[in-house]
C-alpha cells in the first residue's frame, strides 16, 4: 500500500454536494429525546453540506442576551412537558439516502460559529461539587469575542430554587446580578456536546447518555475542523445536532459548559467501507476513542478496550504493540462526570502514523 | 499589587547557588521506601543545583543494554528482599537547610537526559489490562533518539512467570526476541515517575501510592521546564528521586512507562511563604494539581477540590467563580490506573492569569 491508500484517497477528495439550510424551528427541533421515528427534516445524499442551526437549551438562563426570534418561538412553542427524557434541543435529524443500519456517518466538521455573542454556564444540581457547594446552583453568563475566539464572564446569580426543567426561562432582575470572574479571559472551544444518530429503539431515546450512536459525549474537540464517525442504527441514520457550547473543559464538573447557540457548517459522507463499535473523533492531531460507564473505572476499562480496537483492528497493530503504545504515547482525559453519563476519552497523535491517510484507512 | 508581586520577584531572580553531584550507588540509594530515618545522602542550601542520576528499576529487562557499571552495583549490591514495600529505585535523600515540617520546597527541573538510549516498557501484572490479556505480562524494549527526542520499539518478549521482584535481571535470548511497532516512532517525554519528601511516618513508606508527600505521581508533564512544589513533613525535607521515565501516556496503563535511567538537573528552593495540601505542578503552559483515590471518582472528586483550593485560596477567586472557571476552562486527565494508586490531575492555563508570576503569587 502506498502513502495514500484507496480508501483515504477515495473519500478524501470527496467533493462537496449540494449546500443544505436547515434552521431550527419548533417543526425542526426535537427536545430532550433521539427517536428513529421522527420524520426527517432534511434529506441529503452522502457528501453534500448542511448548514445548520444548534440551539441552547440554556438561552433562558439569559433570555435578554440569548433569545432572538427564533430561539423564543422554540422555548415558547414547544410544551415543557414534552421535553422528555432529557434536556437537550435537536436540531434534525436528517436522513442521508442509502445508509443502512451498520454503515458509518463521516461527519466533517466545518465551521461553528456563535449565533449570538453570549453563553451560560450552570453550576447544576448533576454537577460534580454540588453537595460541596451546599446545593446551590448558579448561573455564570459569558460574553464571547468571536474574533479573538476567547470569552469572559458579564454577570453571574444564584439560580432560584432548583433548575429542573429544561429551558426554564429565568429573567434575573439586574439587581440581582453579581460581577465574575473579574480580569479572567479563557479561550473559546466552539464545539457540539450532543450529536449523533437516532438509537434503534421503538421510544423515544433520552439525550443525556452518551452511546454507541453518539450523544451527549461532551468532548470540546468535536469542533471545526474534527471528524466524528456514527454508525447507524436505523435506515437514513437520522443524524441530529444540539448542546452547542463555546468552551468547555475536559470534565465539565459543574454539569454544563458556556453553552451557548451555533452555526453549524458541516459535511456528511456515507461510508460503507469500515466498521467502529463507538463514536470515533479525529481531530488535525489525534485519533479519540470515547469509553462510557457507570463509573469512571468503567468508562476508563471502555476506552482502553476501544483504543486497543482500533489499535489492533483498524491500524493493524498486534495486541501486544498496541498495549504497550497505548501506556508510553496515548492520554487518557476525563470527558464529563455526571452521574450516569461518566466518560473518559483516549487521545493518539496522528503523526505516529505517516503512512495513513485518516484513521479510517484500513491497514 | 503590581504585574509582578514581591514573591514571584523574590524567588524568580533566586540566584543558583553551588551546583552539587549525587551519583547513584548502592550508598546514594534507598530502594522501595521512602523514610525519615534515612542520613542524607547529600545535603544543601536553598538555592543550589544538584545534578542527580535516578536509575530504573526496570534496567534488568534489558541489561545488555540499559546495564553500565554503576546500574549493575546497584542491582548486585542491593539485596532483594530489602526493596520494599514499593519497587522503585530512589537517590537520596537531600537535606535541605533550614527545611522545617510545613515548608514547601519548590524543585525546579532543569535537565533530564538519558543515562544510555534504552528504555523497557512492561505490560505488568498490575497492569490496567492484565486479565483481558490473558494474565500475560511483556517486555517491549525501546531505542531513544537524544538529538531527535523520539523512540521507537526495539524488540519484545514475553516475560517469563510473574514479575514480583523488582529489579529482576532477565536475560532474554536473542532467539526469544521478536520485533515491535515497526514503523512507529513516538515523542519522547522524559520526566520523573517518582520524586518526594520523606513522609513523618516512623517506618519504611512504600514508594507504590503517591501521597501529600509526592512519590509516584507519574504525570509525565514533570519533565524538564517543569516546577514542583511538595511540603515537607520532616527537618531537612529528605528529598529523593527515582523512577525516570522517557515518555508516559496519561493513564499508563499497561502498569509501567518507558522506563529508563535519566540525568536530572534541578534546583530547590526553601519556600516558607506559602502553602499547598498537595503536590502542586507547574509548567509553561499550566498550573496541575494531583487527587489520588481508591478508584478514579475519588481521585477525580480529590483533584476538583484542590483546584478549587488553588483558585480560591492561591488565586483569591470567589468559590463560585472558581468553579464555574473549572467547568469551563480545566482539563481533567487521567494520571494512572494501577490499582491503589489511581490518579487525577487537573490542568488549568496559566494565560488566564496574566498578572501573576507563578502559582505560589498569592493574591
Amino acid at each position: 500500500m502506498g502513502l495514500v491508500c484507496s480508501h483515504g484517497k477515495e473519500h478524501g477528495t470527496h467533493a462537496p454536494g449540494a449546500l443544505h439550510h436547515l434552521k431550527a424551528t419548533p417543526q425542526t427541533v426535537h427536545w430532550g429525546y433521539f427517536s428513529p421515528d421522527l420524520a426527517p427534516a432534511l434529506t441529503v445524499k452522502s457528501g453534500d453540506l448542511i448548514m445548520a442551526e444548534a440551539i441552547t437549551h440554556h438561552a433562558g438562563d439569559a433570555p435578554e442576551l440569548m433569545f432572538d426570534e427564533g430561539v423564543e418561538r422554540i422555548f415558547r412553542e414547544i410544551d415543557p412537558t414534552t421535553r422528555a427524557p432529557g434536556v437537550h434541543i435537536m436540531t434534525g435529524p436528517i436522513y442521508v439516502e442509502g445508509a443502512e443500519p451498520g454503515d458509518m456517518l463521516e461527519v466533517r466538521y466545518l465551521q461553528m460559529t456563535p449565533r449570538n455573542n453570549y453563553g451560560s454556564n450552570l453550576a447544576a444540581n448533576w454537577g460534580h461539587l454540588y453537595q460541596e457547594f451546599g446545593e446551590k446552583e448558579r448561573v455564570t453568563i459569558y460574553e464571547l469575542d468571536p474574533v479573538a475566539n476567547t470569552a469572559h464572564a458579564l454577570y453571574a446569580y444564584d439560580f432560584p430554587g432548583k433548575y429542573l426543567v429544561p429551558g426554564t426561562i429565568t429573567n434575573c432582575p439586574v439587581c440581582d446580578r453579581q460581577p465574575a470572574l473579574p480580569g479572567i479571559t479563557i479561550p473559546a472551544r466552539p464545539h457540539l456536546g450532543t450529536a449523533g444518530v437516532a438509537p434503534a429503539v421503538n421510544e423515544p431515546v433520552s439525550t443525556i447518555p452518551p452511546g454507541l450512536h453518539g450523544g451527549n459525549i461532551d468532548n470540546w474537540r468535536i469542533g471545526a475542523g474534527a471528524t466524528m464517525y456514527y454508525k447507524c442504527q436505523v435506515a437514513g441514520g437520522l443524524f441530529s445536532i444540539g448542546d452547542p457550547h463555546v468552551s468547555q473543559g475536559d470534565g465539565e464538573i459543574s454539569g454544563t459548559a458556556i453553552e451557548s447557540s451555533l452555526n453549524c457548517l458541516f459535511q456528511i459522507v456515507l461510508r460503507k467501507d469500515f466498521d467502529f463499535p463507538s463514536p470515533l473523533l479525529e481531530t488535525p492531531q489525534n485519533w479519540i476513542v470515547h469509553g462510557f460507564g457507570e463509573d469512571l473505572d468503567a468508562a476508563m476499562k471502555n476506552a482502553s478496550m476501544d483504543m486497543l480496537h482500533l489499535l489492533h483492528e483498524h491500524q493493524g497493530l498486534s495486541k501486544d504493540d498496541a498495549y504497550s503504545l497505548m501506556s508510553v504515547a496515548t492520554d487518557f482525559g476525563v470527558t464529563q462526570v455526571v452521574d450516569g453519563t461518566l466518560g473518559v476519552h483516549a487521545r493518539i497523535e496522528r503523526r505516529l502514523f505517516p503512512q495513513k491517510g485518516t484513521v479510517t484507512d484500513i491497514s
